[in-house]
């Protein structure tokens, strides 16, 4: 698949993606993408990242059913991060909270649980 | 400077870093830092961050005058990102735009640009 856009994956085969959720604003997520990743989440309308500890695609998700559908995906200005804007069901972290920068660094929790993680995983 | 909060720098020694505009809410820019680029950010609430091709500290807007206010530092999950919730002067952009991310990856402009860079740089 071509892009319209040029997109630098770099030495490692990975660029940076921001998830933001297009209800609320909050940027929920950041993890990364190799060129297949992107692709499977331009085909699907589904967010699909790439997990460097596991070394394999994945959709977010498909384990918990807290999916992110693609509302659109922009590119910075240098082609070596994109944002996927999404619509996330229930909660982006693992944790149960709606997204994973729900602390501040001076350890306020700022942000919401949605759901207990051990109904989920 | 301690943190509240553990920070994972991992083996580069840097963290990533998003930055979003409180006022707009949208995603600026993506950047990194070191330990000592969060701690000017804290002691001079302006956004700081390090420059991996220059391998310098720099302080967001020092050349542009485009800085970075802070009004809130993030950290996700599992320490390694952080957010920087800023009030942004001008645009986070080099190009003129507000955000780094003004472009879809189907090549549509759909941010603002707010000032012409030759002016600038």
């Amino acid at each position: 698949m071509d892009f319209e856009v040029d997109l630098d994956f770099g030495d490692d085969g990975l660029v940076t993606v921001v998830a933001q959720d297009v209800e609320t604003e909050e940027v929920v997520m950041l993890a990364h993408a190799t060129r297949e990743a992107v692709e499977k989440t331009v085909e699907t309308d589904r967010a699909h990242y790439y997990s460097r500890s596991r070394e394999e695609l994945w959709e977010k998700g498909a384990t918990s059913g807290h999916t992110q559908e693609i509302e659109e995906i922009r590119v910075d200005c240098d082609g070596d991060a994109l944002l996927y804007r999404v619509h996330q069901s229930g909660g982006a972290c693992h944790t149960g909270y709606h997204s994973c920068f729900h602390r501040t660094l001076d350890g306020e929790v700022v942000g919401e649980q949605v759901f207990d993680p051990d109904d989920v995983y």
